[in-house]
């Protein structure tokens, strides 16, 4: 292991991002090329929902162990972002926008009786790590927010074109996204690139993001499992009525 | 144990107040009444910090357990209040113009080294409790707010009258915090009234004030002892120039 310059880090970073982020799986291909049933888009958009929802969990987490006030009021934008200023608004709130444009029941959704296990366990190794890893990993895990304006922009434009069942309304959640991710993703990446000064800080900071890819994928391996092929939806989990 | 009506129980979490609330300590009774040094009074800012710095992860803390996005907005202002909106703005910057204003130099302060081993247990304890209690015990334990609009005003008066080193420009701190602690107050009151609806939760939550009065109590104790009488500052903690 030899020491990166800044510059060779934040490029190790992107090659992880061209290779692992979740844009390359078979699940993302279908949804965006409007391969998939409206019961299918429910079970993804259901299922995102709980990744959503532990966001600020997983933000107040990291927040909950940054000793540096300057860090904490720059992070706490991603609080607001999904908490929104008022009942209604933010992130959270959006995405029930999305689900109940789907026609799937709000109580529903939130109650998380319908979830895939294999989402639940991504969603909660990421809170972990978030909790119990060094700061600087935590804050590395988030850069797959430097990949995701590219994927929203192919999202938005793909599901608007091939499903009559989905509107620009119903997709509002990604409007607001991509200026608030690039914001998040320039704090993030310049903080990783000024504080992981060794060898093995850096490899962490890189482990950290395959880590993140990873419970991405993982989060679409359940769905692709249970709702594309072989189709096996474990026992409890949401069940499309088409 | 029987069911508190929710008036009995913020009349029961008053009068925790009456009887526990730091104000009632010696210490305090000096500070304000005008019988410390300066270096006296420097000991105890010095200490206070740490109280205030940990104030936000302490509030981080309770965000990352909390699944409501309603009860997160609202909590969040806290954050907002103590880290401020820019550099040199919030609660803790204005606590270190109080130091300052003390003729402490602000590295030392924060570099904690002059802190008292008693101060430091105390505030590790309550950012401990509010990790791992339940929720409502963790809101409850905010609630000796209720009482500090009180104690602020003594305090602003007192030393405002009795020090001629102190100025109002260095108790700025205390200026802003009344209307957020009543707010805050007025918000986890409410809280703790609605939701804790059997006797055990209600006594979790009186135990919980309890508890808090105890962290604060014992700062002040340790302050005493070090620096009042028998005046043994332990190895390694601040030592003031007079």
């Amino acid at each position: 292991m030899s020491l990166l310059t800044p510059a060779q880090l934040e490029a190790a970073l992107r090659d992880i991002g061209a290779k692992r982020y979740h844009r390359l799986h078979p699940f993302h291909g279908l949804l965006h090329g409007g391969k998939l049933t409206r019961g299918q888009v429910q079970a993804w958009a259901l299922n995102r929902y709980f990744y959503q929802a532990m966001i600020p969990i997983k933000d107040a987490s990291l927040l909950a162990r940054c000793e540096d006030s300057a860090v904490r009021r720059e992070w706490r934008s991603r609080l607001v972002d999904h908490d929104g200023e008022h009942e209604g608004d933010g992130g959270i709130a959006r995405w029930l926008k999305l689900t109940g444009g789907l026609g799937l029941d709000p109580e529903y959704v939130t109650s998380l009786r319908g979830l895939l296990p294999g989402t639940r366990f991504a969603v909660e190794a990421y809170v972990r790590f978030v909790r119990e890893k060094t700061l600087l990993e935590a804050i590395a895990s988030s850069l797959t927010e430097m990949f995701s304006p590219v994927i929203i922009g192919e999202r938005m434009a793909g599901m608007l074109a091939n499903y009559d069942f989905v509107t620009r309304e119903t997709l509002s959640y990604f409007d607001k996204r991509p200026p608030q991710a690039q914001r998040d993703a320039d704090f993030a990446l310049n903080y990783v690139k000024q504080h992981a000064t060794t060898p093995e800080q850096q490899q962490a900071v890189l482990a950290a993001l395959e880590f993140k890819c990873s419970v991405l994928w993982a989060m679409l391996d359940a769905l692709y499992h249970a709702y594309v092929a072989p189709k096996q939806i474990p026992p409890g989990a949401f069940v499309p009525k088409e």
